[in-house]
């Protein structure tokens, strides 16, 4: 079935109960975009109809999480390209909200503040950037929660905190990623409830894991799936801001993953990260300009100072690494375990 | 049946399914107090029980809340008469979780901000009140977010914003204040969910303000109902903190209640309000110590002030006090209409 392309929250509920009682579903997975879709996203596109019966994405360039209008209006634009990848990856609903539907009211005056672990990292060369990506993902979330779908009435004896969908749910060859999709044990697919999914790639590190946090601080019920990074075949992140570079500029931004690339050997090889010895590659290249690049816990961002010198690594970290190639500002990441 | 009471959230989801189960239901009401339950949470929680087939009422005394932790240890707990009192209104379920359950890794680091309708009024004189009054409600109306309930599969050309609920829905006795449980074209009864309403008492105005745009702005899928400020037969508006007057202050806090009345009755005589001579009644009052006293936009509280003082009242306005009496702080307000 083609994709369907919506554009207020009212049709995207229509739509998303009526596809859902028409497959019989029992789950459904949101996939947020600012739209400038590349492989990354088909990544997060194709795990999301992997694991869902109905799968929605979301395509809106947030104006309250840029900190200035240039930015805002610079950011490409691109929605018959989008639909088209989306498309070509079995998502069922592209929402594209105006600006007009998503803030009717203008700027929200209640929003969500995402503390001191907004505030390190990207936050501190953007103000306000990670506040304003989390107050419209929770506006986002609330949008994408599905209807009951066809799990029918619970049962009259459901146990706390059980698998949930009695009768005749779980029929679905799409259930979820373990074939059962509401065995998690977590808020989505409680009883009488659609499992609901979100997925957001792991590249954008420090917003996956404030949109982990501000879901286990208030409570959404919805489970937030992390996608790994895809990258080139030559090692570069992809990023809808690579178009922006130049080829020599290019050539050059693959000092960050080889860096990355590095620690990983050794986290691997159970040896000390010398993370310097990394800092010093990057700094070797006359085009990249090294903003921050350090070896982090995963949940709370605090890094692992300890890890990085000269006692082997053990444990989970993330090494984190933000550079400006040429006029682009590119982040990178990569998980460490040990 | 009598109330049960939970204290986890995995209960109150189990019970809740269970009883929409049970019940055939199609609405749940959910009823957030901090205990200490007076006739004000009855007329709360009896409203809550008319309009819905399922209700909650949660007590949870908010530490996020409390400037110091004098205040906060010295709020009043009064759990089997909290019981009782919500048993004797026809409450389904309480929930009565734990500091633990509700923040189970300290301090929430993601939270809901308030912003400057937050700062104002009440929030002037308690400042972080409202941000951390939201981030809990943000947390309890996720819990309390229904199962589907009886509604069964929704029908496969549901139009968008319809009156949701397909099938045998509809048949129970209890679905609502117009008897129709789906048909108000919010958030709630949307396709193949069942309606979700959060009740909260006018009395605390700002809070309710604050409440209704934080789900507005963010897009809970929950429908928040006002209930009329509970006085007692002497005016004086119902409160926790009233048990904390002495006689005499008592006595002396009624001049609060009669400044409001005089408000109201301009205003239904489309009269010039003359706040100025409301403001000299109350202050005329030796054992009160006025803090605020205006007339605001019922939304955006902000001051109405061409309204106070020589044309006659026009539109929709209400009327905000705030005073000490006595050790005891104390708050009232007023909707207005001409």
């Amino acid at each position: 079935m083609p994709i369907t392309l919506v554009t207020t929250v009212a049709e995207l509920h229509a739509e998303s109960a009526r596809l859902l009682a028409a497959k019989r579903g029992t789950s459904q997975g949101l996939v947020p975009t600012m739209g400038a879709l590349h492989e990354g996203h088909a990544a997060l596109a194709r795990t999301a109809v992997e694991q869902n019966d109905v799968v929605v994405a979301s395509i809106f360039v947030n104006p309250l999480q840029f900190g200035d209008a240039v930015d805002l209006d610079r950011y490409p634009r691109t929605l018959d390209a989008d639909l088209a990848l989306l498309d070509g990856q079995g998502v069922d609903i592209a929402f594209a909200p105006s600006v007009e539907e998503v803030y009717p009211g203008g700027e929200p005056l209640v929003r969500v503040t995402s503390g001191r672990l907004g505030e390190k990292w990207e936050g501190a060369s953007r103000p306000g950037h990670f506040d304003g990506a989390l107050t419209v993902v929770a506006k986002l979330l609330h949008y994408g929660i599905p209807a009951a779908g066809s799990a029918g009435p619970v049962g009259p004896a459901a146990p706390a905190g059980g698998s949930g969908h009695s009768g005749d749910a779980g029929h679905s060859g799409n259930a979820g990623p373990s074939g059962d999709a509401g065995a998690a044990g977590s808020a989505p697919g409680r009883e009488g409830l659609a499992a609901y999914r979100a997925y957001f790639g792991q590249k954008d590190a420090q917003q996956l894991a404030l949109v982990r946090r501000m879901v286990a601080d208030l409570n959404f019920p919805v489970d937030i799936v992390g996608v790994p990074t895809v990258r080139s075949a030559d090692g570069l992140a992809l990023s809808s801001r690579n178009r922006f570079l130049s080829g020599e500029e290019r050539d050059a931004a693959l000092v960050l993953s080889r860096a990355l690339r590095l620690l990983e050997q050794r986290a691997n090889a159970h040896e000390p990260l010398d993370l310097d010895s990394a800092v010093a590659l990057v700094e070797s290249q006359p085009l990249v300009e090294l903003d921050y690049f350090d070896v982090v816990d995963p949940a709370s961002l605090e890094p692992l100072a300890e890890n990085c010198r000269e006692t082997p690594f053990r444990g989970e970290g993330l090494a984190l690494i933000a550079a400006k190639v040429g006029p682009v500002r590119l982040i990178d990441n990569m998980p460490l375990s040990s």
